[in-house]
């Protein structure tokens, strides 16, 4: 219940470059302030926009000392300083996410990317090799992984407390395309609907594969098949923005997700149930400092995030004790202190702590191996398909 | 905002009888307060079991003045009395629902049957046309329409305050049924896993239906056909425990359906969402004096059975103020009054008032319908399927 | 966890009559539908106004076989009646509660009565005394305490699942006096804001003394002492609408107890918490399914009506499993039940079965020594005053 | 709805020194990332301990450039440096907040200082007078003030949305000292009941002044006069750790104010609610994204941290959209950042901008005059008295 002094303690901070997250974008100042959050990063090169003009004057925003037009000079001519960034994160639209890394990890140089992991499958599973290829630290900000709860949750279900699971119920109901809020000029509602850019997935790329990432994290169980209906309810529009998935897990569990953005109202309705044999977990992204545990004999109880029952593996992603909230960008930033172990136990050369966990290359194939299914599937009727992994 | 004197005023009370419902019997016990709550019924008579001898030791409990040990000697000879009941109660287990309806309408005697309508569709259909040809009042206790939010409900969506909708989410989730109970000599669990007595459906059956009936009722929209995941986890159990359904209704709206009896530590997890373009409802059984309202474009709103904002489709099923909770037993009373208003009407002779709403044999066609299309599509590895209506 | 057969059999039913309660009332009918409930009590007399005529219009409403148009009246001829009324609901404005009741108690006739016991102290007494010395029953409808989930919570402190208990916490806010409404022909804010009907105290008397009886009850403390500062917040308002006291408890404890009926926006938010040196708990009529654990060392338990750890004092006042929800009329139908086990008892010349618990005559008095001392201590500008039992 | 970027566009970074906040120490860690949130303040210089050997390892695990292992020392040598520190950090005990503050105000250095300003009253007065003599800026790390809920329900209430106010009811309750906590060498408990470092009041002084605080802050009400009852339940502590308090402010408004160690279980209880003619607020520290909002004739309203209806005030301090959680930490910084805009106005020789908001001087004597007059009117046997300021 206290602050961890010895993972929070200073340590030699990580030289970070970031490309992408420029003016307008939302997502790159949430990975600035995850990284800065734990103090583990040092900020000092950047390509901020795919508009060279736009990508200078972001960077004196944000004040980073090395700015550049074009991220592939940016990789070759920080791959080539004593100083250069020892890792960059990625914060483009999807499209730009497989070009950007290669030119990085390709020179040794560690990726901290923004999900979905590509725009296609293919793309994913080429990046994914190459990556490995590379040995690079690989992060997939999945960051709904990082809120301590999550891995209070996990921690859980691999202690076998809720015996054998049976069904993973998830959803992620968001509101905020119920009109066709891309045809008025705003930023993120347009290139989230561009095929082009966002990739085949809407509403099951960008937050369908959180939903779907989350199940895995915490039930430890990969989907072997889905049936899905997925559809586009705002006329015009070209990419889904509601999907309904039947799922069925290797060794027999059963689950559902929905992931939708028009669900009037909603705002960011993440939320996970797991039941097994012996009990059930129940957890909300937008409550995220409580978990209910179900027992099957016992009263139902309210873990709180810090307060009695956590586990190591919550305790060490805590900074403020139970009944002080700690929220999102807290948990985005667990995603880049956990890399950032890994990343330090590679410039020191030993290996990293068995207990430091965060999505990457694994995680990505299979969260666009989930949108190539659920397309595949609605296009023949919700027939059942297998992971294309 | 107060009790509706014109409503609830003592009107010429109806007979009423009763068949199933004995010593270890569970929803009979709730049918008769259901029926006392209002002073709409008096129980004159009974057969309370199909064994003569507790039948008639259920009736001394009870305190009935006429106790049959048969039901069809109690439809004949009811039916001779000047005094006789003019309405019946029928609360066993699925499979007798039809057999002792036919005894009683057929001699005119309105009929209030617990739900499903039978055990399989075929018969339901067969019920429901001798039903319509005997023109008695049939009343069907999905009794969790007659909760008053969501009598608000479905007035909000037929007046638009949703617009267009396009999702429906319903679930229904139990985890008493987590172990094999039925092995227990539990007597609930005993006969609603046997196929011969509950139906071909076992949770699709038992509260599936209820799932399924509840949308219907509030979102007016009807389902077109359905994809199903039907599966028994509780090794040995001969009726399905779990469904996970997709729906499409007529009109293009989307839903999903989860009904279980295996979510440990679930106790009546009956929740109902609905969205459409200009907004969103979300309710929840257990907590059922409150009713979210999720507009497009203002903050959450917080309705209260009986505050402010309600309509006159809920408030005259209200007995007490906001802030006063009313519960299950009242929603189900909520069913008998109406179906008091129908039986007492065509007594006088006169049309029913158009505000009195209650399920009936439509419904319960339509309920078996559900359960036998999750079983055709699951058996079709989840195939969509059209109602077989 | 199911309807126990043995306590709501049918037994002998009791004779009810019922002074107060007719058209325009509220707390009447809720009296009338809470003698139903349990169906141990036939509602045979009525005197329901001290209008006669509305006296007779509201019987023929109700449908009372004898309607009455005094109460003196009705006591003297039903106590001369063989199948006379064998207790009396007394459901009147507050001064009339003592003159009622002593009309029927002096004739050995039982009472159940509304709160408070009259509209001041020394009535109270008056009236405590000869009761006691008549020998009759007598239940005062604190009906909260018949919530089940407060004979729970009862129990755990009684059986030291708290520890020692330190602090005691409680308020009862409402909204609905917020503005001068007695003076818009408002009738049940006339007379709740007459000194000359409801007595010295307004929101004090009314619900303070609800919430001073509920902590009690639970509790199982006295209160020796307490400081108030009493006000009226509406212009021209001849009663209290807030109350604001800080509590001495017998033995050490402490509390506080809030009443309003100005929180503008409240409904009926009466809240209980006690802690003790080993946990606390945590009750909120509005979620009265409900009830709050807090353990020292463990985390924090959800206890359900009827669910897993539910204790033999709350299970035998539920109807219906848990997760479906029982409400305001089910725990007010708890008081007339209990009181019914008493009465019967008298009539069978048995004692009354040691697990019968309802608020009495010594309830009653401390509701109005607690109203007294409120007056008192605030009119001292907040002294500490002793309660004057 | 997004991240205002020219609120947390880079701007030049303020020169940070930090005393107190150590190895073993809670709030210093606190200090340092809310410090780094939005990456206006550089940390250079610190005395993290009053033990020089712990001061230094201190500042080593911290990483910071400059150590000091006395703060005299630190206070001398920064003013005389040509990039010395511009602002101090004080998260010292209670008792050294004065010294430490004199030191570095008198040589023009801003100060940033936990709560309560200082150990006692006079004290407080005695720094408050040099401080404003100094002309630095001084903070007040009354942190829950920074929470966008809280800056957004102040706004309502001076826009009128409650109309003329009534009641203020606010409650800090914690479990942690239920025990004799200190007598176990807690650190945290150890000093926080030792009078010489934590001053007169335990809780009223570590909890209390940040209720009493937030209920000004929001309500714009100043307290008059109030009547308390402290007390120490746990035998052998040396400060209060609970106390019941009366509140009448000046205008008319009444209200309650409940601090306690002791309520076993709960962990960072804080509550406010405020009353006014045309409705409520009700806030609550532990789900602080969430803000009721209850009007006198419209349904409760759940307003969300970012979500529709939010006015400007509230929003200059939101970092991620409504539906993803901020917490404790977002709102402590949020306090550092509008200091941050009133140290960089002062060091450009511009005024601050109006709606820049922080606590300071003023709240800090105010905080510790509660303090003072809860214990003045406990040892009075709760008589009213006045605030001393």
């Amino acid at each position: 219940m206290t602050i961890d002094g010895t993972l929070k303690a200073r340590s030699p901070r990580i030289r970070l470059g970031m490309v992408g997250g420029g003016r307008d974008a939302f997502i790159g100042a949430v990975h600035r302030i995850a990284a800065r959050l734990d103090d583990r990063y040092d900020l000092v090169a950047g390509c901020f926009s795919a508009s060279p003009e736009k990508a200078l004057a972001s960077a004196a925003d944000i004040g980073v000392p090395r700015a550049y037009a074009s991220f592939a000079e940016m990789a070759s001519r920080e791959a080539r300083r004593e100083d250069g960034i020892e890792a960059v994160a990625i914060v483009t639209p999807n499209h730009l996410h497989a070009p950007v890394a290669m030119q990085f990890l390709r020179r040794g140089i560690h990726v901290i990317c923004d999900k979905p992991l590509t725009a296609t499958l293919p793309e994913a599973k080429r990046l994914a090799k190459a990556a490995e290829a590379s040995g690079v630290i690989f992060a997939l900000t999945h960051n709904y992984t990082g809120y301590p709860l999550i891995r209070q949750a996990r921690a859980m279900v691999q202690a076998g407390v809720l015996g054998e699971l049976r069904l993973v119920q998830v959803e992620y109901a968001q509101g905020w395309l119920s009109t066709d809020l891309e045809t008025t000029g705003h930023k993120q509602a347009d290139w989230r609907t561009d095929p082009a850019r966002t990739g085949a997935g809407g509403s099951t790329g960008d937050i369908g594969t959180h939903a779907f990432n989350l199940a895995g994290f915490v039930s430890g169980l990969r989907v072997a098949e889905l049936a899905a209906d997925v559809h586009s309810f705002v006329p015009g529009r070209r990419v889904d923005d509601n999907a309904h998935v039947l799922l069925r897990f290797e060794g027999g569990a059963k689950g559902m997700l929905w992931c939708s953005q028009v669900a009037a109202g909603m705002e960011n309705g993440l939320r996970l149930r797991v039941f097994g044999t012996r009990g059930g977990l129940d957890w909300a992204q937008e409550d995220p400092n409580v978990l209910w545990h179900l027992p099957l004999d016992a009263p139902r109880q309210r873990l709180t995030r810090g307060g009695i029952g956590m586990g190591p593996e919550a305790a060490r992603t805590i900074r403020v004790p139970a009944g002080h909230p700690e929220g999102y960008l807290e948990g985005f930033a667990n995603i880049y202190t956990e890399a950032a172990h890994a990343i330090l136990a590679r410039r020191e050369g030993r290996p990293v702590d068995p207990e430091v966990a965060f999505p990457g290359l694994k995680e990505g194939v299979e969260g666009l191996a989930f949108v190539d299914a659920c397309v595949r599937s609605s296009a023949r009727n919700g027939t059942w398909v297998k992971l294309a992994l």
